[in-house]
């Protein structure tokens, strides 16, 4: 139909790409040369996809047709997370709007895991904000180091080996966002460091959590608190089979914020 | 207890605060010398605010305290929009994930309304990115321009008296977002508008506009096609008595989002 | 249309009828003779409706349309509840369901409040069954006692003065249901009041009251525990405006069971 | 502990029990003599079983317990059903409580299909209560039977070889409840037969269902329509790690319900 009208950006080696065989099934790919991808539906030699737009259909071994699409933020998020730990994008959305993280926001953020919530931050706080991640093991921190590489977003952000329960170096920074087993222990070191308009965020996938982190804020100084749960549901849409997909996840995490008060 | 090792950023006049009585009760206020602003909980003398730090916590006529915070995205999200036409936080943060929207991305926007957003998405573009927002009504784009210079996001703006359902000027862009009645009828004007690598993203109440701008973008060129929908649930935390809130808001709107393909 | 080949169910003086205006303003009402019901849509007087069928149309004094219909047990159920202790029909239906109450069931009920979760649960084990309903504040069980009657099935619920939380006199129940605020120290009563086969079920609004009361059902000799919540969500339908309601209830209670093991 | 105060149910040959090994894992078994159950947890020899009471735990061959529980109505649900058309119990809760089956009500059914929803109806109509179940392949009428034997309710269910969308052969009936693909067309069949005091009731997986047999229920005679879906939520209860459980089924069919009126 249409889309030759101006310059078409088109897939160069070493690059990543998405190929896209259905809703479920989607694969992050890094294009190199002489290498070939392998699928339940054929393979694909990647190097024929060099120099193809994104967007163009290519066809697998057994002759099914996938999509070569860019790479957004989201295919990371959802691709480079270990399972265990993924903040997913409809947290990831709340995270951002509740906590006021925009670009130039300097961002304390735990436990760094494989470096991909830190890396969404990254992406947002762009061009002159910061992402400080920590993270007390050392084999994740080469993990992050190399996903963050992957999604372009290093230099926004410093992977530091380090406990946020002993203490937050950083001071004057906007928000705290933490995503790690204990983070009450962290609400009062969070006090300290932020600004005096800044806003702690944790994310916890038990209630108990929730409610030794939020009564300790109470405690340290903390006001607008607030606790959320949040679902996606999908849709099958098409005329006349309109429906809610049948399964869901219905449960990630509670999300918890509350802005700095003086006390 | 601290928050005094570095340096508070102070209300100066001129500047808006949210004054925060409660999580049902937070008020934008810009704050104007010698103006006085009356609650049901007594009134508060702006003067008295100008100079004191955010987070400061002040008395209203009645002994009242309110808390004087810093107004986010968010506050200015849910306080600015008309109320018929307002994106929820939960769906902006969607919006945003899910149409790779960041610092530096063109985004074509309509209809404007009050512009609230446009002005969340301009927040996010910044610095390099811009906003090509579409409204037939004069009257809004004239609200809309005064909410985006208060957000403080003008500049990275641009506000358009156009019919997006009569073709789309831009070229080249990233993402076409639309919060309006017929989305069905900016497909192909979307498509073309598009970047190859391009998002088309659509806020629709009723399933009717979901089916038939679902049916157009499947013939008109767009894959990874997905509709959801997000609900949020706040909680009561309090050791003892936690539970959620009683009543939440149960539908806002259905989102729809593909990804532009070459055909 | 129809509705003339067989005999009409019609009102008889002393019945109750369902006023309904629309979905939001129905009224139960029962008729008295030379009795005027007023609305803000006009008054009825009573004396029309006596000896119409049910399904009629009536006009109030100002000319709206009014339908009589017969009240269900959910319209009962509805409107016969304390708000603060409502059992919702979606929650009733559950309790139903996973408590196996049926008739012929013999149901221990506590605290009586209204009387309207035993109202129910009487409806359901007619004509061989019965409940066992405690209450310990003497004012609730006149209030249950005439609501009972109003069901009609005053017959077949035994209301007790006592405290649930003493003991239980009945033995070899099929079921003990709880709507009340210490379900935990009624736990291991109801073990000894069940037989072999019978099943705990507990109504609670905190997560601390679950908590409680699933580790205790866990020491004293329940299994298949299982504990859940419920969430149901209008739809406005009409052809080329359908969507959800706007506004719902996001929390009633939570809802736990457990069936009876030998220990 | 207890249980041994009043006589024990015990098992005998030829009934069904549901062994329960955990949350996710009963199974629905007859008892048989000299059979032998297999799971992949060991075996369990069928005749140890016999002239236990319920409630009592066993060892599989590999040394698991197992519990021996009577099967609820639930279970039977969950059980008997086909996998593509299950009523789920949170469906079948609303459906009796909207619906005001009870026991002594008539009610027209279908599709038979598995018998379980008719199973479910017809434990609820006892004893004085009937359901006409419509089926149009023979087929299914076989595995209903069947299944309503075991449930031990075939003589309150009459199921019939007919096709709902031709006609109601009953009349005066108290509810119709539809589970089938084209519920639109039984509508005007359903005002015929039922009472003026009757209830329509319909289950539909898509949307386009739900609004043609809603624009069909306005324009044939029912009021207090009424859709609705129901989502139920499975929590784990253990004290410090209290959390919704991850998945869940998110969309089993919207409900529809609308009460006669005379026209």
């Amino acid at each position: 139909m249409v889309g030759d009208e101006f310059e078409l950006e088109t897939v160069e080696e070493g690059m990543d790409i998405l190929l896209y065989l259905d809703n479920r099934r989607k694969y992050l790919v890094k294009v190199k040369k002489d290498e070939v991808f392998h699928t339940h539906k054929g393979f694909i030699r990647l190097n024929t996809i060099i120099g193809k737009p994104y967007g163009a259909k290519i066809k697998s071994s057994m002759g099914v047709d996938f999509y070569v699409l860019k790479p957004t933020l989201k295919d990371y998020l959802l691709k480079l997370a270990r399972k265990t730990q993924i903040i997913y994008p409809k947290d990831m959305g709340l995270i951002l709007l509740h906590s006021n993280i925009k670009p130039g926001s300097r961002v304390v953020e735990g436990g760094t895991g494989s470096g991909a919530l830190a890396g969404m931050l990254a992406a947002y706080v762009k061009p002159d904000g910061k992402v400080y991640s920590y993270e007390t093991r050392e084999e994740f921190i080469k993990i992050a180091e190399k996903n963050l590489k992957r999604m372009g977003v290093l230099d926004f952000v410093l992977l530091k080996k380090a406990d946020l329960t002993q203490g937050i170096e950083e001071k004057d920074v906007d928000v705290v966002v933490l995503d790690m087993p204990t983070p009450w222990l962290v609400v009062s070191h969070a006090y300290k460091a932020l600004k005096n308009t800044g806003i702690f965020a944790s994310f916890s996938p038990t209630i108990e959590q929730v409610i030794k982190t939020v009564e300790t804020m109470k405690n340290v100084g903390f006001t607008d608190l607030e606790t959320v749960e949040c679902w996606v549901r999908k849709y099958q849409v098409e005329a006349g089979r309109t429906r809610p997909e049948t399964l869901t996840i219905a449960h990630t995490g509670y999300l918890t914020f509350g802005r700095k008060i003086l006390v």
